[in-house]
């Protein structure tokens, strides 16, 4: 893979980076000018806590409040803000969770299909992945759940399953948003099958509806009384929305025990996430930088969806079969090829983008069990329109071309 | 600890920070100025690799290798690039290190005193610390390393040992330097006994001795023909140096599957380290103001050794069978109290000290096995020479005040 991004003319729609065209350099020149000026001397370029800057865990708190839709007094923020840690990127403390809930044969509840990144994760940790079923439009399947809950329990499989984790706006890989309905029927029926444990929200693209009204259209898991006594960790990043080269996410964990186990081993990972690049987040968010530069991103990852979406339209890609959904935010278009297409990473398939030179990425990663091989997950995140509409192109005549072949 | 820490007036000869004063908000500022002039775009606001940015690893590994005695030349310098990774502070390489080569149970030979964070991270991950022995001097002692290593055969422990860390220069805690007899005499004793391990040297304070020949007064066990056949890490980090706020560390490893596997973790903890700390950094080499910073703060450091030695002095401790060695670099002076003494963190002689309002890292939680309670680790890293006087003082009372209840 790595071989193949170096190619000269290899256009990739696989790799998970932002928008290079509106990086904010000026902004982030403008963070540094102030704490430079600030007066309070350069401990912004001094070690940090293992936690995080209190200023900036505060300010998280009081968003998240808000975007919750809950009312983000003192007392409210200074909770969550104690429940808050920052993290090398929200992918740190997603590890955290899984290193300290999990053993080695253990299982985690996924989303279907879920990110890939954290999958591999699991792997890594020797955790279990199983995915919760899905039906129509990919919401999720009540009587499968509850299936799947009694099959564990019946197998003795029960006190293995550690964690329930999902992506709940604009998923990474499928663009959808768990609506709040969604996530209820979830909580309701772990509850009702004596599930409960801890649950993994994971938030990264939820500021990157291209509503901005989309944040807080449902509450995330800490802010819902559906998932009330379930042990909560609601993971985002400050970082997918606005720069990616400064790697700060966070957690807010509402459980003493498993917080404090993950900010122990946060202790030995690095005792404390870069307290520059926190500093400079800090600023971005308290001068309205961070809010202009998402205003920004949105309508940057908006053009370029619809860019690639279209590209697939005129290419043909539907009548050789193929499905996808136009998300309203983050970075991925999610397709479903025709049913008995191998998209795998040695397919074909995947052949015959790599000669027309695209790249993707095999939805096959991107599940938990049971993979779907017939799925891909296409990025709009780096490539500039212009260049996204000939990949969509480049990808629309590998797939006519290999039904040729198999025609 | 935190709690103590935060208490007015209390003065802090415990914290591992570094010096305020001397951080470099300028030269942070221009490294900035020429990554947005340099013309290739906001990349350094991007995400990055896994592995670290490549001109950044190619100009450490000319550095360690010049540090090494080595030529530097074009192919020396892309093999050691390709041994190199970057980490979240050297601590993460630190981390990874252990978590690929341990299970629980198994066993790591450290050296005595040890860094302690080492040796938490240790126990968190279920692994054995054995101290390596040492005799006059604390010199590393033959006939007691045989012996232990034998020892541990004998018990049916050599399939446990699983690798031998050490801080070669200006030791946290010590203040010590092995030379390069003393490393070369572990190694042959190592080999000797049939215990091939993974070698893990971390050279976070190389570049801080006050004599900047002393960096490469001995080879890093990279460069020396003494551990060849030994897997090999060698960590440092480069935010000690500079900037700590910047949280960039390195390790370079030359065995491919250790090495491979590390930088797999790696890729589930983070995906890699914040790219514009490490592109400030690469400028900040390339520019010169990295080394211009060192020599600022070997200046800051020894005066702060300086002043916190000639307040011990002055405060008579020496005369209350107190003895400590005057280091040639780092950040610590390393002391150890009359016999008998307990200097552990809930002692009467930490509650001495609390009462005239200074506090310091008790020695106990630096080693590896059979602690020497009456040790102590005094930080000169963060406190201005003027407070140092004081703190030495403050502590010198408590010394004499403890002698007195206990006479």
């Amino acid at each position: 893979m790595q071989a193949a991004l170096e190619t000269p003319g290899l256009l990739s729609l696989a790799a998970g980076f932002t928008d290079n065209a509106t990086l904010p350099v000026t902004e982030v020149g403008a963070a540094f000018a102030r704490l430079a000026e600030a007066g309070n001397g350069a401990e912004f370029l001094q070690y940090g806590t293992n936690a995080g800057r209190p200023g900036l865990r505060a300010a998280l708190a009081e968003r998240v409040l808000a975007q919750d839709g809950a009312a983000p007094d003192r007392d409210a923020i200074a909770e969550r803000a104690a429940q808050t840690f920052v993290t090398n990127g929200s992918q740190q403390a997603l590890y955290l969770a899984i290193q300290t809930l999990c053993e080695p044969g253990d299982i985690v509840l996924v989303d279907r299909p879920s990110y890939f990144v954290f999958l591999e994760l699991l792997g890594g940790l020797g955790v279990e992945a199983r995915s919760l079923p899905v039906g129509e439009e990919g919401r999720l399947d009540r009587a499968g759940l509850s299936a799947l809950l009694r099959g564990l329990r019946a197998a003795g499989g029960r006190e293995r399953l550690k964690a329930v984790y999902f992506v709940s706006w604009f998923s990474n890989p499928s663009g959808r948003t768990l609506d709040g309905a969604e996530k209820r029927l979830l909580a309701e029926v772990l509850r009702a099958e004596d599930c409960v444990v801890p649950v993994i929200e994971d938030a990264a693209y939820r500021e990157l509806g291209y509503d901005p009204a989309s944040a807080s259209a449902q509450p995330g898991v800490l802010g819902d009384p559906a998932w009330a006594g379930f042990p909560r960790l609601y993971t985002s990043t400050l970082t997918k929305p606005f720069a990616t080269g400064l790697k700060v996410g966070y957690g807010m964990c509402d459980a003493p025990a498993w917080r404090a186990a993950m900010l122990h081993v946060k202790g030995h990972h690095d005792f404390g996430t870069s307290n520059f690049a926190q500093a400079l987040l800090e600023q971005a968010l308290a001068g309205g930088d961070y809010g202009r530069q998402l205003g920004v991103l949105r309508r940057a990852y908006r053009e370029k969806r619809d860019a690639l979406h279209a590209a697939l339209e005129a290419g043909g890609l539907a009548a050789l079969g193929w499905r996808w959904r136009v998300p309203d935010g983050g970075l991925y278009l999610w397709l479903e090829g025709p049913a008995g297409l191998d998209a795998g990473g040695d397919s074909a398939f995947c052949q015959a983008c790599l000669r027309e030179g695209v790249l993707y990425v095999p939805g096959e990663l991107c599940h938990g069990d049971a993979p779907a091989r017939n799925t891909v997950r296409l990025s709009f995140g780096v490539l500039a329109p212009d260049a996204l509409a000939e990949a969509g192109a480049r990808f629309c005549r590998a797939a006519r071309a290999h039904a040729g072949t198999v025609a």
